[in-house]
């Protein structure tokens, strides 16, 4: 059996440990970019980096006209890959969204955002997730802190931390309406959680998690180690997040009119495909955690398809 | 019977309407001070002020401590003013500090924080509410917007807009641990809300507002008029806030560790005692609106008893 070097949902109690993997993984290979010597500098030291206005102008335009075509498409379909606000057809999160062989695929592809990630991960990459989401303004709901990894590796049998989350932010995000927030230096520790996986958990953790959440005591801890910091990802419509699998993230609710769309891709190495899952359970659908004909990106150039490509 | 000139939940669709009194009661007695020309104009366009470590040094260090000392004798007593926890003793709230015969009843007095609003409210002022607050970090819960003078009217039956909050912040408060939000130059506007006050409302009301509530469409409106800006009352413990009796507000909630707490106090214009409710319901508690005794503040200099005072 893989011995499994970062243990979480084991114990009755929780407990921190130190991160066993880079964050850039080969930061000698990364130096010729995309990503300058200082961005890679900000990202290896907090966890993420926000790139501005990444997407602007026919290309920001046709981002939000694909997104609402697709949010439309779903709305009188039902499937565990579309959910849905309560008691209505509003579309608030559509999963799967880059096998659509069409626009979105295409967007995952981008090789703008392809040799960012790769330089990253120091590998050819995959997509192990994506999704788009739509959150109302007036009645958004906030999420706790949480690390992504610690679910993946648990739950989907991610071995290592060598992947992290693209945010593709369709909408201006303020401080006012329930940014994502992130904890500064956070990936570089690991949060081991109290409790056990139930039994399919992810029925129930989309909207609420309730294990795999970190305690009080370890996010005073990171917070602390952060100075007391904790960063907003506010910037214009069609700006891109980039944040490592293991960053303490979460988001207050949102009581403002003002709504936030997001498409959101999870990028792994192709050397980091999923294994068995840790906690010894059968593992999450393929819609959440992609193990089937794994093959590594092919770039392609432009978000519009030409007859070329 | 008297004319309602605010009414509100009184019909089954909202209405906007206009402001029928003046925000600094009267300008031209107001100029001498002790806020600058500059403090009025930003209150009177706004709604608010934050007066950034209003309390400093000794000040700031004798009301953190008059305020856990309140805390403590507080959490085995029971009753209708002291909001505690739901299961546990940790106590959220205490009504009535004013009253108190000591430090927070000269606090109320303090002639630096007296001395504005009357400046503001163009009268003597007495009490009409207090209370300090205390809001643990991480489950902070969001509270919806709200004009404070809608419940005021309605519920208390204060005749005119000719009263202001006054809030003692008694820790920094960041973008991140769920700091009030303002709507700047919603004062100038009345949403009159749908619905029917319930009896005993405010048994809820406190925890979370179900009638009295803004429509969106009317909370989209005056986010628009303010130029799509909601504002934060962020600042170091010591600041003041004071905003309009009529000023949009809310709060999202605080997943961070840090707790935040308050000293708040309800200055009343002495001409604008409470009457009987608008709904034409019983009155609510002495301790949420006060009426007996009504006598205006008399000053007191310096936060500490000494033997002259």
């Amino acid at each position: 059996m893989v011995k499994d070097i970062y243990p979480s949902r084991v114990s009755e109690t929780p407990k921190m440990m130190e991160r066993q993997d880079p964050v850039i993984h080969n930061r000698e290979a990364a130096k010729d970019g995309p990503l300058t010597n200082n961005q890679l500098d900000f990202y290896e030291k907090n966890g993420y980096i926000m790139l501005e206005k990444f997407f602007d102008g026919e290309d920001l335009k046709m981002l939000k006209e694909e997104l609402d075509q697709k949010m439309k498409e779903n709305e009188d379909r039902n499937g565990p890959d579309v959910i849905k606000e309560p008691n209505s057809n509003e579309v608030r999160s559509i999963f799967e969204i880059h096998k659509d062989e069409g626009f979105f695929e295409r967007l995952s592809r981008d090789e703008r955002l392809v040799k960012i990630i790769e330089q990253i991960l120091g590998s050819e990459v995959y997509i192990n997730q994506s999704r788009i989401n739509f959150k109302p303004g007036f009645k958004g709901k906030e999420f706790y802190w949480h690390s992504d990894f610690e679910t993946w590796h648990v739950e989907d049998g991610m071995p290592r931390m060598r992947a992290l989350s693209c945010s593709i932010v369709l909408t201006d995000n303020y401080e006012y309406n329930g940014p994502l927030m992130l904890v500064p230096g956070s990936q570089d520790y690991y949060v081991s959680t109290a409790g056990e996986t139930p039994d399919k958990n992810y029925e129930s953790s989309l909207q609420k998690q309730e294990v795999g959440v970190p305690d009080e005591k370890s996010m005073e801890w990171l917070v602390e180690q952060a100075g007391g910091q904790i960063d907003r990802a506010t910037g214009p419509a069609g700006s891109v997040l980039l944040f490592d699998c293991n960053t303490m993230h979460g988001s207050a609710g949102n009581i403002s009119p003002y709504p936030r769309s997001n498409v959101f891709f999870v990028y792994n190495s192709i050397h980091n495909k999923l294994e068995q899952p840790f906690n010894g359970k059968a593992p999450r659908p393929e819609f959440l955690a992609n193990r089937e004909n794994i093959k590594p990106i092919t770039p392609v150039s432009g978000l519009k398809q030409t007859e070329k490509n």
